[in-house]
């Protein structure tokens, strides 16, 4: 793996490096870790313990240094963790040069460089992942397969919320703090600001757990805080396509929430509650008994989350191992491929770029509804 | 107390009694518990131990046998917990009689009733109480005081959510379930279902708990169940006069939810999260230290919180105890009355006729954004 | 009933005649509320709102004037709220005036007034209650039918917890803590503190959901605080008669706890966790199955459950309604007597006299284990 | 690293793993993983993707391989993961041979071979690491800054639980659970089960918190299920030296049970209550004023804690995290003795053969109490 990205402040570039390493099926070998070139180049050494001749002085001189190496020593894949406007231009950098992409949500700074993309991708036939990391708790599987299921019940009711209050005053401007600087800027971020940042992973996990698509939308976003450009706070009506119904929140001055991620279902018989915070657990809602806690590893939970689990019930997965298992899932795709096999790309479990396709489909669609005034627009 | 309704199978009679007797300022004196006047009759004497001679037969016979005790034993109010159409009869003549009122949202079937009443209460100059309950936990006290405070800030963010999973199912037409019967039939109802039986008690709460009023909405409103006539889930999104922004959904087909009545409000330096199911605690969240968890009785919290507390911390009080407070505050209001005290109605603690037109407003409000396709519409 | 204590400053008497009144079975009909006359009969009048005659200014005047009114207008029991000291003196009086006897816990100060008591109590045949108040929450009678089901498997292990920090510091001796004052003074509580207070407790709701006895126990006992007389905290190791073992923790040096009881048991095959703080839910663990939360009033649970529960899930009961149990049950053994009825104290479902000795051996075994280094001691 | 044990189902090797590379300043190296040579050749390149040359077929040929290695590739230290009671034998080998030691907890077999072990790390001056992992929790950093503080007061209760449910019937000699099977074996595991597999853990994090020794204890040991020869329940009774008191529960009959372990130490004049199973809360209690929830990253805590966390606040961490710390500052101890610093062993925030002899201690005190009866006995 090549990283792109990652520099010193960046606390996300050491999250791909530890998800992708922490199964042992991938190792960081290179990196272009800043704009700066004297920056990217001590990043690589300081921050990564990266060899001085593969800690590169820019993206360009990554792509050409590896592509001189022996196939066995070059890296598989670059690792997309910079700002969102410079993601099509990297992507397409690294497929055209034979490289398989695995890139931060969302995938592209609008909807049209996401289809151009999702175009080189279906023509060059390489591997491209999307780090939409929630789906790679064990507890999200084990939700998944419930939904699926006979004893659910048809869809009903879903219910998004993605809450946090690190936005809850103008930190951009500052200079003390980088992710603000940037997630806030229409110019580096895109048309949407929280929307885009974590609204799209609501929309990503519920497309996922239920495998049903947004029909429809009416969405109120606001800006809160005096002297931001984009939008901070948002609430989403929704309509489903099976006629499930639902409201999709995201907010980034909800003060004093660290990452409030909830995702509820509710069928004709069961229902499933999901909190980021404490992943480990899946309550379980029935009509005629007892709620349940279902829990990573535990007793009465599906293979497909057992299988996402690493250790014995009771030991606290989090965050990096759920980031892992999307690289887990990823690597054994590309060692796939290495080995001649010719599976689809969806029959993997990790986010494509169909998925960043989506994602930039809801951020549009979205802010226009917003923009008209909160009116109800279809997805394209 | 005179009590109009909770007859046999109807645990809200029970209630009213309990909530309206707990704090030992108000006495159950006569009934009129059914439309059947043999079960009227009987059902005073078993279920409420009344005097047969004040366990009346129909309504008309008890404000009729009232009238003609001296004042010093007559009943003072009475308590309407009848299905939503007959409550605005039986208010206007027991005010006309000359009696209080205390009555079960939704006020009346009708926004034309409830104006109507609302003048009528006006012109008599009785105490007309309206039992929104949940404003009447402690911590909920405690959550008005700290949002309209200096150190909370601007409100911006509002989240109710009232969801159950009671009528996940058609329960109406069974015979089983008299609850179910009225409260899902349009012509005992009114025009919301599920708005109207617990949508109603989320708006009030928040306008209760922020001081800040619901300027215009989008309602996106569905019956779920085949065969039901009425709403029974919805999703609305809120402006607020003020600029602030929210969500109210309400739901009574989240199956194998109980009673999950949450508020949450955010403003500009602090937050606060309430949960109905666990009463006793206010979760208050901060930008710059760690969240608080506000307790009924417990440190730090205000006076208004802790009078509406009876018992010593850690001893938890229920939705009986936060009934009851609504009555203390009401018997308080008559006492002062006979005394000849002359404070206003808005004076006490307990909510009014002019909740109730507004929580009329409210329902038929949304009912028409719903049915012109979820549409933005002014509150009149 | 008649309440003897619950003057001025003490808050169990209210929640003496709010818990006797609320399933309108029993009615306050006069009171001896504390040892000043004066005060004693203004208490009766200001605080119960009771006839100014019936409001003593003794308790000998109580017994006295209720014996000489007619069998239909007397009260029918005496409740006594007072210090330990006193119970054992009111508690003859009354039963040797004819009237049954509800008694706070512990039932006396030593254990060998509880024995006379025993006698007495058998010998007038008279109905003797304790408020054990604990056991009169649904999931407490929830677990009492899972722990003695077959599916529980034979007991292993049993946790008891009782925690509180209202005596952290030095309360007693400032003159603002009436119970503080005597409930750390040797002469009116008796050997123990905290052990007596509330340990008892722990050991009575360990036993009334077990069915189990215990048979030996080593307990270590400390005064944490200066200048206090009695305990205020303990750890106590039980073996109990059936093979089961356990611990018993009570302190009230816990700074900052509310009212931490905790029971949990564990079978062969089944575990059940409740706290009663959250006392609505009981969570049940199983060997090969997720955890269930059980609610009260909920799907799955027992009828003896359900029977102890007023109000539909999810309207949270709670301290005030648990200790009405007791009275319910209580009034209706009063009523079967009234009616002739000839059934055993042990055939209602409150505590007795039997569990008030059983309280005192267990106080006076701690104690002694204690005072003798923390040695193992059988119980009596 | 190179890695002892952790061969074919034993998923604590992968543990080791996984921790030891998580910060990238660590790589597994080479292995010794089994008894048997082939299953040993075959695991270190089938689970560790270790080259085959370094995947050796025993301990012995792992040491004389590794020492004929240039100082700058052969392993720095060796990772003991096997049994306990091969434990001392190749942590001194090691040693002998020069090579620093990570030590699986117990440290040995007995405490004898402990008080053995630690004479040689002191006169070959290496590096010996012992992995209670449970103190690299953030909030066990937290908890231990405040607990030692001048708010917190001197330190009165001390509870630590560490319940678990897997042995809840007899998994050893049923072929499937390698884990059980030596656990319980007396041969492998040392004079006790429970006790010294997670009992010693809970002793070991009490004393880490608050700094405090115990001084001497009362345990009352059980083996619950037919045919086991170890305990695999108990209940321990603590004095410490500082005059404090506390209380220490292990089980693995808890049915149901995860991985409970709770610490919760109450001083003068606060409090805190730690969960394993929910790791990145720390509740603060204090006497006037409410709660406080301290979060991993969160405002309000320590420079300690922070530290010790490596993602923003409400990402969580976990198990993994919690266990790669201790690899990290034992990895800096591994730096630093290069760069020829010649800190104290206890300079670092690692588990030692201090902690090792003390948990040694620990076990064999308590085993003997209960042997002889549960009486008290002094620590060494």
């Amino acid at each position: 793996m090549g990283l792109v990205g990652g520099g010193e402040g960046a606390f996300i570039g050491s999250v791909h490096r530890i998800a992708a390493e922490l199964d042992g099926k991938i190792e960081l070998v290179c990196s272009a870790c800043a704009s700066d070139p004297n920056r990217a180049k001590r990043s690589g050494v300081e921050i990564y313990g990266l060899d001085p001749t593969r800690s590169y002085a820019s993206f360009d001189e990554m792509i050409d240094g590896e592509a001189t190496l022996p196939l066995d020593r070059r890296m598989d894949f670059v690792c997309l963790t910079t700002p969102n406007h410079i993601h099509f231009e990297h992507a397409k950098a690294a497929l055209e040069a034979g490289f398989h992409v695995m890139c931060e949500k969302p995938i592209t700074y609008s909807l049209e460089q996401a289809r151009q993309l999702q175009s080189l991708v279906e023509n060059t036939e390489l591997l491209f992942g999307l780090t939409h990391n929630y789906t790679g708790y064990p507890m999200i599987k084990e939700a998944r397969e419930l939904v699926r299921s006979a004893e659910f019940g048809r869809v009903r009711r879903i219910s998004i919320e993605y809450i946090q209050g690190w936005l809850s005053n103008l930190e951009e401007g500052t200079g003390d703090n980088k992710q603000a600087e940037w997630r806030t800027d229409p110019n580096r971020s895109g048309v949407a600001g929280c929307m885009g940042d974590i609204g799209t992973h609501g929309e990503n996990l519920a497309e996922y757990v239920t495998g049903i698509k947004i029909e429809s939308l009416c969405a109120d976003l606001t800006t809160f805080v005096d002297g931001r450009q984009l939008d901070d706070d948002g609430n989403v009506l929704l309509r489903f396509e099976s006629g499930a119904k639902g409201i999709l929140s995201a907010s980034q001055i909800s003060v004093g929430v660290e990452n409030g991620l909830t995702l509820r279902v509710y069928g004709e018989r069961c229902g499933v509650e999901w909190q980021q915070m404490e992943p480990n657990s899946l309550v379980v809602r029935w009509a005629d008994r007892p709620a349940e806690i279902r829990r990573t590893g535990g007793p009465g939970t599906s293979p497909q989350s057992i299988e996402a689990s690493r250790i014995p019930p009771g030991h606290p997965e989090g965050y990096l191992e759920a980031f892992a298992l999307l690289y887990r899932n990823y690597a054994q795709a590309i060692q796939d491929r290495k080995k001649g096999q010719s599976k689809s790309v969806t029959d993997y479990d990790f986010p494509t770029v169909y998925d960043g396709v989506r994602g930039m489909e809801f951020i549009e669609t979205v802010v226009e509804s917003s923009n008209r005034g909160a009116v109800w627009l279809n997805m394209p």
